[in-house]
C-alpha cells in the first residue's frame, strides 16, 4: 500500500534549523512550519468549521478526552468520523486525552506551576497504575479507564489524521527517581499506544511524544527510544519547562537528536513571542488556543501590535484593526463597531476577533515560510 | 424634491385584507408583508452584519434607548450614522426608546400583564412629564431626559430610514381616566415628534404609533388623529391585549381605520402562531426578536415543527434540521453536530441556530407573498 503520510522537505535554512516542508495527509497538505488553532469539542470556538476551510487551516488540534466524554467517540464513529461529524474537509489532529486527565490532578499547568506541586483535591483522578488511569467524567460522574490501548481506540473512531500516544504528564514539581519512574512509564504506554495504532492502521498516523521535562539527557534519551520505533512524526511534549527561557534552553539541547526525515511538533505552545525561536530551532507545527482565547478577551493582534479594544482609545477609530489585514473582519467593521459589539456583550463581537486573530496567524505563518525560502531565518 | 419613500401596493388579496406591497427607501425595497428581525444594538443577536446583507434581511429593528446609552447617538453620527457604523446596506427601522423606557418602570411587558399593575420600584424612572421623561442610565447613573425632541433628533444621529415618535406607554392594568390622559399625551408627544422630524427630513420616514390599548373607541380615535398627519406609515403599538385573542380582536377593528396608501407595521410580534392572522388582516410588517431568541435557547424552526434539540432524540439524527432548507446551517452541518455543539456551549451553536431561524422566517414570509399573489390567502 502507497502509504498516506509522507514529509516532504521543500527547503532547509542555512541560516538555522528552520526548514519549509509539506505534510502529506489523506486530507490534503500542510504546509509547514505552521500552526494549528485548537477546536477542543470539534469545533474552533466561535467560527464555524465550513468558514476555517475557506481561511485555510490547514490542520486543527482536536481534544480527545472532551469529544470522549461529550458527544461520545462511538457518536462520532457512527456519524462517519469527526471530519465528516463536524464538516471538515482539511487535516485534524487528536491527542490522547492524557493531558486533560493529568491536568484534572494537578490542575491547569499555570496552576501547577505556582502551587509547587500541590495536588488538587477535586477526586477527578481515581487511579493511576500501569494499566492506565481512572477518572470520573465531569459529565455524569462515572468512572472512565483511560489506556494506551482506550486512547487510541478512541482516537480511531474519531479518526483524526494525526493522532497521539496515551503519555503520563509528569508534575513540574517531582522529584529525580518518580520522574525517571513516569519516564519509564510513559515509553511503555507510547509503545502499547503504537502496537494498538499499528494493528489497524486506518490511515492515520501517530506521532511520538517526546518527553523528560527539562532534564536534558532524559530528553535526549526519549528522542532514541522514539526514533528507533516507527511512529509518524514526533510530538514534544511533557513538562517544557517553568519559562520560556528553561523552554527553549530545552529544545536547543533537543531538536538535533529529533530524526530531520519525520515531521515534529510542539505541544501547547503559541504565544507570538515564542513563534520565531521555535521556527528557528526547526519545530514545524505548533498548536495553541492563546489566539481565539485573546480574541475572546478582546485582545487583537495587529502587525503594529495587541489592540486591547475596550480602552478608550479606541471608541473612535473608525478604521479597520489593521489597514494591511485582508480578514473577514477587517474589510467589514471598524474598530469602533468591534468595541462597541465588545462592550454590548453581542456574540458577534467573539466571532469577529477569533476570525481575525486566527487569520493573523495563518498570515504570520505563511509569511515565516517565505521568509525562509528567501533565506532571512 | 423626488421623496425617496414610497409604498407600492402590488396585490390586495380578495380573500382577505392580506396584501403584497413594496415599500421604496434611500436603502432598498422592502417586499411586504415582511418579518423584521432585532439587532437591539445594531448587530443582530449572533450574526454578523455583512452576512445579514446576504440573508435577504430587507428590514432590520434597532433600539434607539440602547443605542443612546452606547455607544451614542452622537458616535454613531460621528462614524456616518447606523448603516455605516454597523456595515448595513440595506434599510433600518428604529424606535423612540419610550419603549424600553417605559419597560424599566413597569417591568418587561410579561412581567407587567403578571403583576396587574404594581410598579416595578428600582427607581430608573425619575419623572415623567409633559415635556418628557427622565430617567436613569442603567450603564453609569446618570440622569438622561427622553423628550420627543430628543428622541427624534437621536434617531436622526442614527439615520435608519424609519423612525417612530416617542409615544407614552400606558400600562394594560389602568383605569378609563388614566388611559385617556396618556391617550392625549401620547398624540401630543407624536405630533411635536413629527414637527420635529418634519424641520430636517434628512432621507428618513416617520412611522406614526397607534395607541388606545384595548379600548375599540380609543385606536379608532387614534387612526383619526394620526392618519390626518403626513406621516409615512404607521405602527401598531400600545397595550396590544393580555392574550392573543384580545389583539386579534383589537386588530380586527383597528386595520380598517387605516389608510391603505401607507404601510403598516405591527410592534414586537413575530411569534410564528401570530405571523398568518396578522398578514391576512393586512399588517406590512412586524418585528419580533422571538425567532433569534429561540435559536439561542436551541428552539429551532423546521417545516415539521419546532425542534428542541437538547432533547435526547436528536442525539443521533445525521441529518440537516430541515431537509427542505436551504440556509448556511442546513447546507454544512446535522442536527447531531449542532445538538453536540449546543451542549458543549459553543458558541457557534448560537450563531448557526441563529441564522437557519431567521431564513426560516425570511422563507415563511416569502411563501406567504407568494401565496397572496397566487390566491390563497
Amino acid at each position: 500500500m502507497n502509504h498516506p503520510f509522507s514529509f516532504e522537505l521543500v527547503y532547509q535554512s542555512k541560516k538555522s534549523r528552520a526548514r519549509v516542508g509539506r505534510i502529506h495527509t489523506p486530507h490534503g497538505i500542510i504546509e509547514t512550519p505552521n500552526f494549528v488553532p485548537v477546536g477542543t469539542n470539534g469545533s474552533l470556538k466561535a467560527i464555524d468549521s465550513a468558514y476555517t476551510d475557506q481561511m485555510d487551516i490547514q490542520l486543527m488540534f482536536c481534544n480527545t478526552y472532551h469529544l470522549m466524554l461529550h458527544p461520545g467517540s462511538d457518536l462520532v464513529k457512527k456519524a462517519g468520523g469527526l471530519h465528516t461529524f463536524m464538516n471538515r474537509t482539511r487535516p485534524l489532529i487528536t491527542d490522547s486525552g492524557g493531558f486533560q486527565v493529568f491536568s484534572l490532578m494537578y490542575g491547569s499547568l499555570h496552576q501547577e506551576l505556582k502551587s509547587k506541586g500541590t495536588k488538587q483535591h477535586d477526586n477527578a483522578v481515581l487511579k493511576i497504575n500501569e494499566e492506565g488511569v481512572l477518572f470520573r467524567s465531569y459529565r455524569d460522574g462515572s468512572p472512565i479507564l483511560l489506556t494506551p490501548e482506550s486512547s487510541v481506540q478512541a482516537q480511531k473512531d474519531l479518526g483524526a489524521d494525526i493522532i497521539i500516544p496515551l503519555d503520563e504528564l509528569p508534575p513540574y514539581h517531582v522529584d529525580q527517581k518518580k520522574l525517571k519512574a513516569s519516564f519509564d512509564r510513559t515509553h511503555r504506554w507510547e509503545k502499547r499506544s503504537l502496537d494498538e495504532h499499528m494493528r489497524n492502521e486506518q490511515n492515520q498516523t501517530m506521532y511520538a511524544v517526546i518527553h523528560g521535562g527539562v532534564d536534558q539527557e532524559l530528553r535526549k534519551k526519549s528522542c532514541e527510544i522514539l526514533s528507533n520505533e516507527p511512529f509518524g512524526g514526533f510530538a514534544i511534549g511533557g513538562s517544557l519547562g517553568k519559562t520560556h527561557s528553561e523552554m527553549f534552553t530545552m529544545l536547543t539541547d533537543l531538536m538535533p537528536h529529533l530524526p530531520t526525515d519525520r515531521p515534529n511538533h510542539l505541544l501547547g505552545i503559541g504565544d507570538l513571542g515564542s513563534i520565531e525561536p521555535a521556527i528557528k530551532l526547526g519545530i514545524d507545527t505548533l498548536d495553541s488556543s492563546h489566539p481565539t482565547k485573546c480574541a475572546r478577551h478582546g485582545m487583537l493582534f495587529t502587525s503594529k501590535g495587541m489592540i486591547k479594544i475596550l480602552n478608550a482609545q479606541y471608541k473612535e477609530q473608525f478604521e479597520p484593526l489593521d489597514p494591511t489585514c485582508s480578514c473577514y473582519t477587517c474589510k467589514h467593521y471598524t474598530i469602533a463597531y468591534l468595541r462597541h459589539l465588545f462592550k454590548a456583550h453581542e456574540l458577534t463581537a467573539y466571532t469577529l476577533a477569533s476570525i481575525h486573530n486566527v487569520h493573523f496567524m495563518m498570515n504570520l505563518m505563511a509569511n515565516y515560510r517565505q521568509s525562509i525560502l528567501d533565506g532571512n531565518l
